[in-house]
């Protein structure tokens, strides 16, 4: 059955995507008023009836119906034909009248073939190119085998429309970019130095002596730069770069829009980038168009009222503090409920949630949570679970999730990502967040510093070394008082609770940012003095952004849901395992490659 | 003196470099009519006079004189400025009235400050912003220093002018291929598979066991996969890598305006590319917009008139056939006249040329090339000198360069070069290069293969293994008959002799692409074959071409001149030793990151 054969992506047909070709017309766009017209139409064969005696044609713009007239010599030829075999047909556009089909946009019309020619055969199909994008729930031998054939899964309507959804967001931000506010598109090195702090970066050989470059995580550095030589506003959309095991659904390279400014402040960042992500707003989802200005949550707010610096705020569940049921002002309590949560059938009960949960997540504080729903046993006592029910008003089958803590500020912090982790669990079990709903968050005021994972004693930047502090914190700053209160001029946008990007003002002070990198980092600073030195030469005030484009189309592409895979959205992306199915990259070099480098890898560890 | 303050490389001004920014107007907008407004101004001192009472502030936009009322409590601030120092600037714009300066844009008005505050500081100046770009013959020293300081040479007036005509060069092609064609902009990988031939691909190591990605040279691969995949019409502003010396004026890192598409004749490409090269031509350069079509020179042809296929066609000098003045049947002689040589005062005498350029060029045949001056000393003879004479028209001071060979077809091609390059260097010596003038040339089947340099019973590609052959000579080349004259479908953009940029119809047949791949260039086909089975499942004819960005917007910026280095249009680009002289990279790799890739470099060669 051919349903619904239209490619409704191609919003706008009106470019001459026929001009310096060799066809007359696309296989989308003949109509009615094209009967008697002679073309030359190219494409694909999706479909052959009759023994070639009428061939449905595709391309990347329609679908079209040629028909063999019944005494033609060119049946030989027709029958041979199979499935995404590529023809050239000559003919004339005929009225199909009553025969028309209206499921197809060209069905008032077909082609009575005059000549025909197998321009080239596609021997196997590895799988269909109508129909899903993918199986509901794909499995890693489907996938593996799309990733495969990547260019075969590219002729699908979806892998199309999702392509074109991103170039035309792509197209519509430089546009924003540099037609309203004045930006430069400036590329920037991709060969380059390396950067301390932040993800590990690739290294490049070179003939020099054992000498690398650093593939960038970011254009970070030069970007700063270019304020300091004066651009002004600089934007790019940047390939980077950063090894990591691919955690969840990272790719080895991405895309980010990268852009800065001078003489601007925070608050003038997040307008821009409202009016960028506005304007660029996908024809297609215009219903879901965000109003500006976008909510802002400080750190500690999305903290205490979320559990999550990148809250998804279509959830309606917001903590609430009930410290004070626990007869204990050392106490901190903060609980949220799931109003009804046992009248959804098939979910696990308070006791199986918290075990499969745990399991999910199990470096988290679970030892100070709870799940309490108030018809099941008792959790802390008789006086404090009806205390609980009043504040919270739980009615029966209500869900309260809890958690208690007696420990510092810092432990608070982590049993509140506990539970903000078992908010999005609970989500996703109600399916709240596959809702085809956006919801856009700043957050703000994030903390300058935050203690090392790996020894506690030090302190990391929260995002990274060149973040400016709030104006209120330079003091303490300067003078090392706190440091890990101290409030950085940092911002993330995230959108369904997934962090598209972020962005700050910098440290432009050449003292300061060498204080940070000396004195509280304890950075080598060999490689960054001839950036300090930068600072020095006159670096004006400047920040800002980047957001990660290929996360952002991939929720755009899914109209929300923030499970979608970033992989949808790459033209060629790489396994979970940083591999190309197609060409099995990474791949053994060979001894030349070796011996141009004065390379070798060991294979012990 | 401050004349001529005026940055007229930004064209348009209407955009809102002020929006979502702490400055009411930027340096250069202010005119007689905002007399009266009260300004917020950012900016550098660029000049400051008497104790800082009158205080020229600039940006990217512009110049403005800001003045320190005489009653300022402002005095001792002001009095510490240095230039470049970082300034706000809060006051009220008043008019010079008769102090008006007419070199400068606002010179009707200037600032009467009410505040002024000193953001950062300039700590000292590497050299002058203000000023040429660099000094006429510039030292490999002071070339160094404006690299090492690049982001400070960013801010000089003719650097922005080259960054500006960049990006609106590019932002044209890219509405172009858009709007108007068609085209999706496709991002393709780059960290990937290595393909054969070609420049020498930098490896990327990766934690997967010795195993690597390659920085590819080109999209080559991934393009002619989004062609499989019924993109249709694919571009992108691409990096691409190449690891060789940086010969000339390479960088390691370049960026190419790559594109592709399908079912297309060579013709409708290169008319595709002359729209986008006229549609993407730059205001400021309209007096010299090429005309289309292009003119278009065979390979062979090129080579006889101009002993090069990449001809400067400002040059007049075209080589004339002059074998039959030598009484040999099997000789082939070709001569151009230089008219009134000898009148040019200080060029070296026919002598003095033969040893200089053979110097200059050591690798060519020098042994059968003749500078010929009628009236200097015999060259070949007494009558055959009087016949050149005649032929050629020769007259007093006219030098003849005249080369003249019995050796086969490959060998006329070595001496017709070495005349190409003779006819280049007497251009250099007589300004003819440096004219502001643009030539742009076609050049046209190319031969498909070439003798391998290193072994010469092996063909190799002449351009790339993916290049489809003209259609007259495709049984030749399955039958592999004559394969050294089989001509390919390959082309060539030349502007004033520069070649800059190529592409070709590929080929879409499997089994042709295989035949070349194994019987014809002996390839290892392993890493290719999922290339081929691409190929096998319905590729459409399709072709394409790359620009060379970099070289091309230097020609541009250079107005013309073919030796303008490329380092001129990059933001940060690297030494001809391929070194960032700001970082000092490459850079020798911490043990931490030679352990994450378990890789090792020997010194020993």
């Amino acid at each position: 059955m051919l349903k619904h054969l239209s490619k409704s992506y191609l919003i706008l047909r009106q470019f001459s995507s026929n001009a310096f070709s060799l066809r007359t017309h696309n296989c989308g766009e003949l109509r009615k008023s094209d009967v008697g017209k002679k073309v030359h139409l190219y494409g694909w064969v999706l479909k052959s009836r009759l023994n070639g005696s009428f061939i449905v044609l595709h391309d990347k713009y329609g679908f079209v119906q040629a028909r063999l007239p019944s005494d033609s010599k060119l049946k030989d030829i027709a029958a041979t034909l199979k499935i995404e075999d590529v023809l050239k047909v000559v003919g004339t556009v005929t009225s199909r009248g009553e025969h028309a089909n209206p499921e197809m946009e060209t069905g008032d019309i077909d082609i009575e073939i005059e000549s025909l020619e197998v321009l080239n055969k596609c021997s196997s199909i590895p799988f269909p190119v109508i129909g899903n994008l993918k199986p509901e729930a794909e499995t890693e031998i489907e996938l593996r085998k799309r990733l495969t054939f990547r260019y075969f899964d590219l002729r699908k309507t979806e892998t199309q429309r999702i392509l074109h959804l991103r170039a035309n967001i792509v197209k519509k931000i430089r546009r924003c970019l540099e037609d309203e506010l004045g930006f430069i598109e400036v590329e920037t090195p991709t060969l380059a130095a390396h950067t301390p702090g932040g993800a590990a970066e690739f290294i490049v050989p070179t003939q020099m002596h054992g000498q690398v470059y650093s593939l960038p995580q970011s254009p970070q550095i030069y970007k700063q730069l270019l304020m300091i030589g004066q651009l002004d506003r600089y934007y790019q959309i940047a390939r980077c770069y950063r090894d990591e095991s691919i955690r969840g659904d990272r790719q080895p390279e991405f895309t980010q829009v990268d852009l800065e400014l001078s003489f601007v402040s925070q608050d003038q960042v997040l307008s821009l980038l409202e009016k960028m992500i506005v304007d660029s707003w996908p024809e297609t989802l215009a219903s879901h168009k965000p109003t500006t200005p976008f909510q802002r949550l400080s750190f500690d707010e999305a903290m205490i009222k979320y559990g999550s610096d990148k809250p998804d705020l279509r959830i309606p569940w917001i903590f609430e503090d009930c410290s004070n049921i626990f007869n204990d002002s050392a106490m901190k309590a903060y609980g949220f409920v799931v109003k009804d949560y046992k009248k959804n059938v098939g979910l696990p009960s308070s006791g199986a949630l918290k075990r499969k949960f745990t399991k999910l997540y199990p470096h988290y504080d679970h030892k100070n949570l709870r799940f309490f729903i108030s018809n099941e046993k008792e959790v802390f006592g008789k006086d404090i679970d009806s205390n609980l029910i009043q504040k919270f008003n739980l009615e029966k089958d209500d869900l309260l999730v809890i958690g208690v803590t007696n420990e510092p500020k810092k432990s608070c912090y982590k049993l509140l990502s506990t539970m903000g982790h078992a908010r999005n669990y609970l989500a996703d079990l109600l399916n709240l967040r596959s809702q085809k709903k956006f919801s856009f968050t700043w957050i703000i005021d994030f903390p300058l510093f935050v203690e090392s994972e790996t020894d506690s004693s030090k302190l990391e930047s929260a995002h990274h070394p060149f973040t400016a502090p709030i104006p209120e914190d330079l003091e303490r700053l300067k003078n090392g008082e706190n440091l890990d209160t101290v409030k950085a001029q940092h911002y993330d946008l995230v959108i369904n609770g997934n962090e598209m990007g972020g962005g700050s003002i910098r440290i432009h002070d050449a003292t300061l940012q060498r204080h940070i990198f000396e004195n509280i980092l304890k950075f080598p600073t060999k490689t960054l003095e001839p950036f300090l030195t930068a600072l020095s030469l006159g670096a004006p005030p400047h920040g800002g952004f980047a957001l990660g484009l290929d996360r952002y189309i991939a929720c755009l592409a899914a109209e929300g849901n923030p499970h979608s895979s970033v992989r949808e959205v790459i033209a060629f992306p790489k396994t979970k395992e940083g591999r190309c199915a197609m060409f099995s990259t990474p791949f053994e070099p060979d001894d030349e490659m070796l011996a141009r480098y004065r390379c070798s890898f060991s294979s012990h560890s």
